[in-house]
């Protein structure tokens, strides 16, 4: 039996907090998805869907079991569509696992999908693209925390 | 003595979640009054409030000590007014907790009314309003977690 | 039909902050038990089952709805035995809230009993018998978070 | 390659918030042991680690895929020694969270291994090992949160 | 060596709840910046920046070592070019210390600048900004909880 | 004006989460003592007092205006004995910070001297006396997050 994993996330943009999750996801899972969910024709946001789903595919390039998707539906049809049987996520903290833990729930009781989590690595607690992009806009350096090319495209984007 | 409680909320709609608290609370009450609260003059949401009203009074017919009613001031005006000693809530988590303590705390300094708390019945531990205006949105079926007509009437006010 | 309510605890000894939660559930309840949970046959904390209730009756003289009592087996058949409708807790903290949880969801899968919370008052946020106990028993002064007599009663026992 | 799981811990007793765990768990890994932990030689609590054990085995004897043994060492030299690439746990709240997040850092800096979380079914959301011991032990019946057996024995112990 | 300390924050209006810890960081620190953050030419909020620090600075007027100044980028900026070691924060709630957590954790790797924090003083965890401005629009009267001019000022701000 | 400040702690024993702490903390306030907490005429833990003393010691012996003393009485005499503003604690998670809060309103409330917080180093955050000495007592290697010889302390220790 395959088993298949899905990471489901806005990723506006990836951090290495996500990639961390997404290493460690693809050591346990045959498969595994990076789902950018968003809709397409309702922009929002600072990273158009197709630029989040190519920062993700070039930061996760060196996994070869992981590939990256978009979706702008419900998430449990992907996973249906897609025979997938678990949903991947990371917390960084008790109240990340306490909003998650509703999504989790109805989920699985509108699938059947189950979701299992990660505790972030704890060197990237702090890190959550909305603070990422707030911290470039005023001249902060992270590049320690963001995959090659991405601190540059924040930067690009926030003086474009 | 006439015991008579309170449960405010926005109740944009009305989710079994919110049913269970009122069924529960009436038993330990003379008298509840489930209590939208909103500005009729300034829609914001999904319903207006008159509809929120309608959709509240259908679920809870059956409860013979429970009365619909709407307001748009103060909630201690409220209570003072139709002299209710106790504000009725649920609490999903710990993250509810911490959010309705100061508005507990902020209304017994304002006008001596006290907060009691219920926990949610674990099965609707996933439900709000917003996740269940989400999932309709995107066709998902949760009629088990909605009274009656209420499922319905989001798919009406989303496509129309 | 008469409201009953109970608030249930090891009360070793009962502190201002468990009689500030009595004083305002007896205002929400027609009658109230402070019911001193424990087995007078298997001696353990500072105080007895009687040492126990005997300052709990102090404590509450005023309250004409309130009655306190003790049990020493499962709450749930103590309350089905009176006929009370209520199990009433207060809560210092999220913490507390999660400790309580459980309790409340066993009680109910049980025997149908519900619990409702009080948020403590703040000022009373930092008052736990362990830590009252601790504290005098190096000489520190809290006779204001505690009932009257309650302070010496906790000095003779630790001197004694 | 061969994904293998482990879920430790106690079990003293096995519970169906556990079992639920296990029969999750055991879709998302090719194979998975139930780890009873504990020092044969230094027994504590209420059964017998190999009473724990076999226990253990009934109530996961329809999971081709899963099997039962016991530790009494670290956890990550279980893992190291069998090849065993994640540690799952069950969370029931944010306290749990809390209580798992410093173990799971410590066992990945300890050895590599990872740890990975499911969500309690929230109907056994107030089901632990000790709170369904002191329940028996008061004339509680709560056999619909026990695998079959599991309520028979903890009443023989109790009395024996 | 001179202890420098900052507390920033929007501040729209200042509160009792932050004057008080104010005051206690001004006895432990030498001198205490309250720094008004934000960006004066893009408007938002109740108050102009100025306003805001007309307010604050008036609130803290009798307390010798403590400045009131503003600031339009980021945080670690100020604090080095003031050389400023530590900032200051209160806490109201485990909720507030999970929000407060990778902000601390992002200013100390961007600049080595500390973060020390204070518990809220009960008598005012249920004062922020936002709830005193929501009270007093609806006629609720906070003034205990706000310093002398502020309430007077909101009433003003949200009647003109 | 001199600002003096203590941590508090069994330090049973000393790990570099503490002295992490311990390091911080002398960069903000004048002098600062690393405070022992027990009663050597009743041993409990693994060290003595004085041995928790001596490895507290040579941890910060570096620290040119950091000492090292123990106490047996209440907290708040010895920081009113010695002149000393403000208790330093360290909080490794929202679950310390409930933990510290009744202390740390309690300690308020007894003598006026205050508390601050600072937040874990996060690589330390799954440190602590209690899991290090289960770590070794099992052959765990954790030299890393021990100070020099703390490591080798605990295993003549738990060996002798």
């Amino acid at each position: 039996m395959v088993h298949r994993a899905v990471c489901p996330g806005s990723f506006d943009p990836i951090t290495m907090g996500h990639v961390d999750i997404f290493r460690r996801a693809a050591q346990q899972f045959d498969e595994m998805v990076v789902l950018v969910t968003g809709n397409p024709n309702k922009p929002s946001g600072l990273f158009s869907i197709s630029e989040r789903v190519e920062l993700a595919e070039k930061a996760v390039a060196d996994l070869p079991n992981v590939t990256v998707d978009w979706w702008g539906g419900l998430l449990v049809d992907y996973t249906t569509k897609h025979d997938i049987g678990v949903i991947v996520k990371g917390l960084r903290s008790a109240l990340d696992y306490e909003y998650e833990v509703p999504m989790a729930q109805m989920n699985r009781s509108l699938s059947g999908v189950d979701t299992m989590f990660f505790m972030t690595n704890p060197k990237y607690g702090h890190v959550s693209s909305t603070l990422c992009k707030e911290v470039i806009k005023y001249g902060g350096d992270i590049h320690d925390v963001l995959p090659p090319d991405v601190e540059e495209a924040i930067q690009k984007k926030l003086s474009g």
